[in-house]
């Protein structure tokens, strides 16, 4: 680890923001290390596909020591944090020694924000972290496991879903789970009728993926339906129990499973960073520091920044963390290898997609507002991904994985190893 | 599943036994339901690559609803067996209604051994099932982030490892545990001096391996050592605790870890099958069948079957249960498609291999007794799991993981995602 002589940069989080900042130090005459409760970085925007079996776990959940080979001046600790100190300069742990820093980078995300909805805490699945993916997989798979055994549960809703929030996780989780129930489990389980399965998206707006064009809201929307998704716009759901959700309307609809798609706030220790919250998350400065103290930066979901050329409020979108952590690297960088100044942050939007299922996705690519639908805008989807995944073993094991899936309609990843199975 | 007008085989256990049984009615007249109480196959002979991060434990656990799609006859439930009634031919469940049968075939394996040996119920790591393999493998990586927080915990033995037992499953753990700790490790952990970690491998009898040759134990033997495996021959552990060992002559070994691999007991319901156990084992006739109940077979590390031709007691393999299975489906074809007698089961031995290690291995190979050794027997190892895997996907991806972990020294599998974690 450090070698007392080094300024040292503590990296709190190994999300894209957490691994965007510790990549851009590689040649910063300082000593990194990165923090995490987990020892694998997960690639959020592929957990749908974790619960929805095309991808297995591993792929999507990364070693953050295979980082540690490639640089130098960088290590990695697998720790909880109990607390921040600002003053002290002193980040403490659960199991580990306190760690002073010179510079702290916070990319601790966001949790799943139910909105007080009644039972949520207990009966939602959220889609935010990998165990909660997971979990969402056993789930649906010991729903099927049970249906095949007693084909009459299929009738009283066991396995209809309903999926809440109509922003990109909720529209790609409906659209997998279409390709999952309607596609390939009827061949698993033959003795189900797949097709008396409810899949039910239920979106507050009047419109799907409100970020995009209208357009796409619409093509959205009819695939979805196309692919026996029923999607419910300017729904709200009041209530969530085991067997179902009550709507703001006074309807009911059965559910043996209900996802929350809907909405995100802060991590606990968000309150110590000694701010006053915005929409839930830290304000920072146009160079993502936090008030005060010019020697942390806070980044990712766990933020609110604002794009200094624009003047609009960054979404919560893996890619804005990505570079915001590379920012804050080249920040530090400049400080202490160039003695430079620190520019202020501007995102660089390289495009946002969104896939629906098979053949079928949305794409929109700056900086003409390029609107694409359909297979070249899935394609593309698949193209972009397979290159941000994290690490070539993961990117090849995603290839032979959607090569299988999409080819065969085989599913590789759908079994459940527990570690406390029973054996 | 059965429309009740012909004969129903109820096999219990998708293990080789299990799957191979089933396979082979593929054109019977029966309806066959597989029930296990887990919704995969292991593919048992590389649990030992799970635990050490070389295989992901999607590759070795397999989906048994794969095989449902491929024959008609087939269906697959996950279902946990509380009871066998042989006399009302009835097997019942804790999570299904009861299920009667024209035949049952009983592959349900075994189950560790520990022989009374003081304190391995609750800190012997076994490695006969998948949640074992990855139970061990998180016990692992935890050990040494928790050492790489406090380097001093290599010197209190804190990531050495005892591995009990000098047979294949023992001799395969600790070349791998060599590789992991030795090779790939020492980038992963830089802070840690991992040839400070000891592995030493306990063994009762005098030599390894001791199914093969001598000249095998000795390469065995060497092979082991100069990859710093310390190897204690004529040794018994006495009792097991989380810091170590004490064995019979009376020393102690510091261990964190210790892995359990000499030995086999019968699962309880073995006892529901109405005959005395002979070494803990179910004894069967030369047609595999329980004495009194030709309906009735059982197959694999459950049972205790004698070679109609060499006379010999036959070996806890999966190559044996495989085959005695096959044969249990090829009787029972024989008995109702084409109304023939069946025929006493003889195992033909296809060859035995273990492997030490990256680029050593050991094998036998029939009839002529051919003994290889080193770089030709690791790579006949590896071309023959990879052709008994399971499926193509699996064949692909411990493909891609192998050309990884040998070539680049990496393990795509080093991560666990646990879904009982904390998100």
């Amino acid at each position: 680890m450090s070698d007392g002589t080094r300024p040292k940069v503590l990296v709190l989080g190994a999300g894209f923001a957490g691994l965007g900042a510790a990549r851009k130090l590689r040649k910063a005459p300082v000593d990194v290390v990165i923090v995490d409760r987990h020892d694998y970085h997960t690639f959020q925007p592929l957990l749908y596909q974790v619960a929805t079996d095309v991808l297995d776990p591993v792929t999507v959940g990364h070693p953050v020591r295979d980082l540690v080979h490639t640089q130098d001046n960088l290590d990695f600790a697998q720790a909880t944090i109990t607390g921040i100190d600002l003053d002290a300069r002193t980040v403490t742990f659960d199991d580990w020694d306190p760690q002073g820093y010179d510079y702290l980078v916070v990319g601790l995300g966001a949790r799943a924000n139910f909105f007080g909805t009644t039972g949520a805490d207990d009966h939602a699945f959220p889609l935010y972290t990998l165990p909660q993916a997971v979990r969402l997989k056993q789930h649906l798979l010991t729903r099927f496991e049970e249906a095949a055994k007693r084909p009459a549960l299929v009738d009283e809703g066991h396995l209809d879903v309903v999926v809440v929030g109509g922003g990109p996780t909720g529209v790609e989780t409906a659209g997998a789970l279409s390709e999952l129930f309607f596609n390939v489990f009827p061949e698993d389980y033959p003795s189900i009728d797949t097709s008396r399965i409810g899949i039910t998206l239920v979106e507050h707006g009047d419109r799907l993926l409100a970020m995009f064009d209208e357009g796409i809201s619409e093509y959205t929307l009819e695939t979805l339906t196309e692919r026996r998704v029923t999607v419910r716009l300017g729904e709200r759901v009041e209530a969530i129990d085991a067997d179902g959700v009550d709507l703001g309307s006074g309807e009911r609809i059965a559910a043996g499973t209900t996802i929350w798609g809907a909405g995100l706030q802060p991590v606990p220790l968000a309150s110590e960073l000694g701010v006053e919250l915005v929409r839930g998350r830290v304000p920072v400065d146009e160079f993502l520091r936090l008030e005060h103290h010019p020697e942390v930066f806070v980044v990712g979901d766990m933020a609110v920044a604002t794009d200094t050329r624009s003047g609009e409020v960054l979404p919560q979108l893996g890619s804005v963390a990505l570079q915001a952590g590379e920012h804050v690297g080249v920040t530090i960088d400049r400080l202490e290898r160039k003695h430079a100044d620190p520019r202020p942050f501007h995102y660089l939007d390289k495009g946002t997609m969104a896939t629906i299922g098979r053949q079928a996705a949305v794409a929109v690519i700056p900086p003409h507002h390029l609107t694409l639908t359909g297979r070249a805008a899935w394609a593309m989807w698949g193209a972009v991904h397979l290159a941000l995944l994290t690490g070539g073993d993961s990117r090849m094991a995603a290839l032979t994985n959607w090569f299988w899936s999409f080819t065969t309609h085989d599913r590789p990843a759908r079994v459940l190893i527990h570690p406390d199975d029973e054996d």
